[in-house]
């Protein structure tokens, strides 16, 4: 399917955020949403898409319980209205997801369509299509091809398969403009319990240019309340996919499912490790549909401290992985802290530069008011390590937060300002 | 010293937006802040920049009722700080901007070569520092070069000038990455009296990759006070500068002064006429910084009408010209309208697509919910239009505002992710 993959210092420094999952009871498994018991996947290609797979079937065998986190912004597509509707239920066995068209800004037709394609996959899999989510990322304002999703979901309900392979071929079907399938496997056996829980996520791509769209499925054979899941799944995601960003726009398809159906066993996992498991696989996803960044030939990682709270950190985390100046500066590889200074500034959270320190690297470039002697070269230097680590302290209380960003590259403009055909 | 100038249909574009000003008793007169009476300008080299000149002096021959708007970005210059706390006391004879040096990001010393640059420019023309506003532009996070900001001072005093001449040397004088000066004035005689108001500007440029700062000074030569001044400023100010982007970051050194020294005669004109003269200026001052941002091969006009109040609607249209996937899209020419309304839906303000339409130009491409049949040479052809413009019908309220902003493209990041030498 892919066509390119991330540059090798990048893959690296995935394939390091994956080992580092390892410890407290936890080790990396193949495969990701069928690495847990009892759940099927597959992916099939329906003809959404000209040639690649588009359609993604992910099926528990037995009732699961199920979270999710929608976009925000109020231009939505008509699967997030539904799906977030059915996950309110707190119960789900299955999820439908078509790619290459995001049935987005369709009016009633897309709302009709988006009910549709749940249907089709309820019959298929013999569920009660109150117990299927569905999802779409690709083109928006173009209405759903409904024949080209009957014939996906028929073929892609009849490969469904409990192997690696299974659970691969699920995220290859996700995918839009991502290079590679993003997926991943914990294993958890301690004190606290045995469960396994897997991912798989798709990343911002707009190499046709009306595709936006992120999307995660995340599964696990531990046994946890609806409730519980929820917020556990909440605290994961406001510190792995809402802190990432690629691009700064929102899309109206964003979605994180979360199904957990008890098929480890009778004795339930402590529900604080089995959120612990959660938290670990989707921080990798969302780390790694930034690696996977439309055009991005690196990454940072923007650490900030001292903050007067949490979402204090996290804002201003975010203003810098946003700022179109520092992304422009980050693929040059120039360490142009005054950008990054000026970028903070932008987060809405009171910034005193009196107090404030930052770091790119080991290298301090500005401290408590004024800029830093160093080393320009070795400024430099820290620019070409992936990720590029920038540790911004406010110091101004207790909070901290990290946030993920890609840079902004020749090639994301080509990407995105060429003509859609 | 413009070695660019703005593609042809952006000039044609700027040079209806002058020739629109005129009627209602104002017309077109030349010169920019020389233009009403009482006024001098001046531009020098003094060596912050290797070769082009850096230093501009405004004096008035009289005290003047003085208005300022300063940036919002808490990371803020020294000189900021500064000329906020003189402006505060409604009076300032003089301006003195330093360009190629933002004074910004430089700790106390940075506090004191800004206190420095008031009272070498006081001295030179004679007045108090108190009476003069000081500005700077251009490196972010490197001291001041005391030295030549003296030489630029004493240059530019001893070569005050009261005509057009001398306001475009001051307008070139606070250029950066500009590729030329923005500098207009217009002449107010009808019944409510007999004033002008000139004004000039500098764009956000970053060739050398941590310049950023936008400054405007605007004079008239009518009699104001200083309160009614400061909300005519205010308000001219939100319809314009605060109503542009060029890459959505905010300049630790944005400032907006405006001087008014009532030399226009004994009888004053009335106060709405000249705060109308004072936003014709900076409207179209403003739109001249767009058109001149960095690499803009193109600029988008964004009329967002139906939100619920004018301050919901100016968030909508600056959220769509901050949106990096629009900017990208205006580059390529492509009427994206799904980028646009996703873009919307990021501003913070509720949007129900059920209720919105949407035009690039005549062409109506969303309305009420669903995609609206166009023909798409239609709409192509929209987007080759000086300005493109998006109008967005939110169907929600009375509230409406337009925004400005220029396109993403190569030149864009060729500018911004070399690294600085």
């Amino acid at each position: 399917m892919a066509t390119e993959t991330a540059p090798a210092p990048v893959q690296r420094w995935l394939e390091q955020e994956a080992r580092a999952l390892e410890g407290g009871g936890f080790r990396l498994v193949p495969g990701g949403v069928t690495a847990p018991a009892g759940f099927r996947a597959a992916g099939a290609h329906g003809g959404i898409k000209a040639r690649r797979p588009d359609v993604a079937l992910v099926v528990s065998d037995r009732p699961a319980a199920a979270a999710g986190a929608f976009t925000r912004n109020p231009v939505r597509a008509a699967p997030v209205e539904l799906t977030q509707g059915l996950v309110s239920q707190g119960r789900l066995q299955a999820v439908v997801i078509t790619s290459g068209n995001a049935n987005a800004c369709t009016g009633p037709r897309g709302e009709e369509d988006a009910r549709a394609t749940g249907r089709l996959a309820a019959e298929a899999v013999g569920l009660d299509p109150a117990a299927v989510g569905v999802c779409a990322t690709g083109v928006i304002g173009v209405p759903l091809p409904m024949a080209a999703v009957a014939r996906g979901v028929r073929l892609a309900a009849a490969r469904l398969g409990r192997g690696a392979e299974a659970g691969r071929a699920a995220a290859e079907a996700i995918m839009t403009t991502d290079a590679y399938p993003k997926t991943l496997a914990l294993e958890y056996r301690g004190p606290a319990g045995a469960f396994r829980v897997g991912g798989m996520a798709k990343g911002a791509g707009m190499i046709h240019p009306r595709l936006a769209t992120t999307l995660a499925v995340v599964t696990t054979d531990a046994r946890l309340e609806p409730d519980r899941l929820r917020r556990a799944l909440a605290r994961a995601v406001a510190r792995s996919f809402s802190a990432i960003s690629v691009d700064g726009d929102t899309s109206p398809s964003d979605s994180v499912l979360a199904l957990a159906n008890g098929a480890a066993g009778p004795s339930p996992a402590s529900p604080r490790v089995v959120a612990d498991g959660l938290a670990r696989v989707l921080g990798w996803l969302a780390r790694a549909v930034v690696a996977d960044g439309e055009g991005a030939s690196t990454v940072m990682e923007v650490r900030v401290t001292g903050a007067p709270g949490r979402a204090a950190a996290a804002r201003v985390a975010r203003a810098i992985t946003r700022s179109v100046l520092v992304k422009a500066a980050l693929f040059g590889r120039d360490p142009n802290w005054g950008r990054i200074l000026v970028a903070a500034g932008t987060a809405g959270v009171p910034v005193d530069t009196r107090r404030a320190g930052l770091r790119i690297g080991h290298v301090r470039l500005f401290d408590a008011g004024a800029p830093a002697d160093h080393d320009e070269a070795e400024a430099r230097a820290a620019m070409d390590q992936v990720p590029v680590v920038i540790s911004l302290d406010l110091g101004s209380g207790g909070g901290a937060a990290v946030a993920w960003g890609s840079d902004l590259t020749r090639r994301y403009l080509e990407l995105n300002a060429a003509y859609r055909t």
